[in-house]
């Protein structure tokens, strides 16, 4: 019996969740830029303004099919005096013309294309009659009418993109139509997950008497992939004081993980093993569930301890890791979730100073909270729609309460 | 001069936008399924039900640190009257201990541990005193308190998640949890893109006087790998009857998006092409932009007409290539844009019998409509945090009032 030897320290400290997120927010900055080809560069996250080197359209042309005209020679027509112009070619998209348009002359054009010298307005289809060599015009048309004009879309020297923004694919047409290839977007963070505990086999192996499989590693690497960070699972390590520092020290990441065995219990080695090589900052956090969560630093390298307790890693990885992860992409942290308002269909009581993410399903009564609130039941965070975050300035909301619920 | 065999041949019929996506709900159907390990299966979704073969957990244990018990030995404790109990060992996770529990004995227990025979309670740490090998209890226990039960997690039986789940972190992570290492999930579909132009060079090309560069094909595959789908460019295709037939023909993808010459022009194969390989069922739309889309089926593979306007192409897709790319993958049809509520800063008019998307930007005062309305004008789609959709039954929106904004 080794009773003696169970260390049970205890948080010497709680951090509000704003003082965390502010020394986040203080000390992670954006990862360095890479360049990367349009192909690729679906939300990524551009690192520099893109400024149009080019004006598009790069010539003027014809917003619609139909005729070519000088404007000046349609004034006066109407449908009982048409006015007769002769045609003297035709013009497509891509297939310039080299003429210089005289009076009471036209073009057939289709849209897209090149306005010939002379041309400075297109009659629509219908209101124009063609017969043979001649298309009579039976309105007139003011000048620049029907016409896409150089720089109407972008012009030269605008800045089409800045900084900072998740690349659309709209974005990606429109950098390609300034004719710019390759962009340079921040470097998207790696994720070292490294999982700790003696009970934990992975998924697929057999599972003995009270061992379980690991779930959170999962969990973990799907939440950092969907912001855009590479996940590499480092597989399970054992409750072991060298083993864990082994790992730790192992990891070449931008980020680490470390699940399991964070807490102030007899066999929580991470916490110890961080202020021996870097500085454990915040550890222990006023909020359910994920109290135990911490992080520090091991050579300006973020490292995340989050609790083993399933609901409360994926509580903790968007609290704190997923904000990281942001911003060193360059973007402004922002849960994931779409956000839906409703009525709260009983009241959910917390306390004051602690902030409170409430599990709840959308019903046709209302924001429903779930009723099972344990943090080791993963499978309440699949039944649940999504959650509400209780203020650490609120003692709870009440029945009937509008609120806003992230959902999943 | 050949004006003569300019074909002007006109929509036959306008379909309405709702029409068009009856059919398409009646003709596509989801992809065959195939089977993938978790670690692949973010953002897919399930093509059957996953019920549990397992309790989770599969033994009772610890949900607290502490002390395991007979709850019956701690009845009559209190802080003056603390009841002894003899420690008879130590469990941590993963390490099951052989022994029964007698009358007036514990166990020193860790959270996640199983519960030796005869422990039906834990009592947390501080709520008990350790003296030696001895703990006093300072507060009676009800039996089953700080257990985790046999399948409160999870019960063997249960549908854990159902057919037409889009697959989120927290799930793989309860997949994992019941020992399911692969998934039966809807294959992705691939997306064969043929753009179509005289005027079009590859992005990264020399810019000729009146050549443009092709914008759509990154706009479009980036809308379909956002859909979970796998674009394939195939590269841009001169205006001539055979070579788009042969293009098309070639195309063994899941779904074929031709753009550009798919209006009723003169050099708009792609309609008739159709026509003669399979069906043309939809071309022309009464929606604004856009109005030239359509689609139909060459063997019962989709294949859509997307306008080869920028703007127009993007809308046409969301509306149309969207929905089926999600049909293709047992989803329910739904915009992949967050939604907002705000008012108008001014109004919007439309017609009656027709469905207009309107560029919106997101501004301190209201949901300002983009004044620049023009399809050809990509840069209104970056420039806009988003769009409103005006219903067919209206004949437009009044400025301050309250609309949803779908949020790029």
């Amino acid at each position: 019996m080794k009773h003696d030897d169970i260390r049970m320290r205890g948080f010497a400290s709680r951090h509000d969740v704003d003082e965390a997120l502010a020394i986040l927010e203080q000390r992670i900055a954006a990862l360095p830029s890479e360049v990367i080809t349009l192909d690729e560069a679906l939300d990524r996250v551009l690192a520099e303004d893109i400024v149009a080197a080019v004006d598009v359209p790069h010539f003027d042309r014809a917003a619609v099919d139909g005729y070519g005209v000088r404007a000046r020679d349609t004034f006066g027509a109407f449908d009982y005096n048409p006015i007769p112009l002769t045609l003297k070619g035709e013009v497509l998209p891509g297939r310039a013309l080299a003429l210089v348009l005289g009076e009471n002359e036209a073009v057939r054009i289709m849209t897209g294309a090149p306005l010939p010298a002379g041309v400075d307005a297109v009659v629509m289809a219908e209101y124009a009659e063609q017969e043979g060599d001649t298309v009579n015009i039976l309105q007139p048309i003011a000048p620049l009418k029907n016409v896409g004009r150089v720089g109407e879309d972008i012009r030269k020297g605008d800045v089409v993109l800045r900084r900072g923004r998740k690349l659309r694919p709209q974005d990606l047409g429109v950098l390609a139509s300034i004719q710019v290839a390759q962009i340079p977007v921040y470097r998207r963070p790696t994720v070292a997950l490294i999982v700790t505990g003696n009970e934990l086999v992975e998924v697929g192996e057999p599972l003995s008497g009270c061992s379980i499989v690991d779930s959170n590693s999962l969990t973990l690497s799907g939440l950092a992939r969907r912001l855009g960070a590479i996940a590499v699972r480092k597989g399970i390590v054992r409750d072991d004081y060298h083993l864990i520092k082994e790992a730790i020290q192992k990891a070449s990441e931008d980020v680490v993980i470390i699940t399991g065995g964070t807490s102030v219990g007899a066999e929580d080695y991470a916490p110890l093993i961080i202020q021996e090589l870097g500085e454990l900052v915040v550890h222990g956090v006023a909020m359910r569930p994920s109290s135990p969560v911490g992080f520090g630093f091991i050579q300006q390298r973020p490292i995340f301890l989050i609790p083993g307790n399933p609901v409360s890693a994926l509580v903790a990885f968007d609290a704190f890791v997923g904000p990281t992860l942001q911003r060193m992409q360059g973007l402004q942290p922002m849960y994931p979730y779409p956000k839906v308002r409703g009525q709260l269909t009983r009241k959910i009581a917390s306390a004051i100073g602690r902030v409170d993410v409430v599990r709840v399903r959308l019903t046709a009564a209302g924001v429903d909270p779930l009723r099972i609130t344990g943090a080791s039941i993963l499978s309440s965070t699949t039944r649940a729609d999504g959650f509400v975050i209780v203020d650490k300035n609120s003692e709870g909301l009440d029945e009937g309460q509008e609120v806003e619920v992230y959902v999943y």
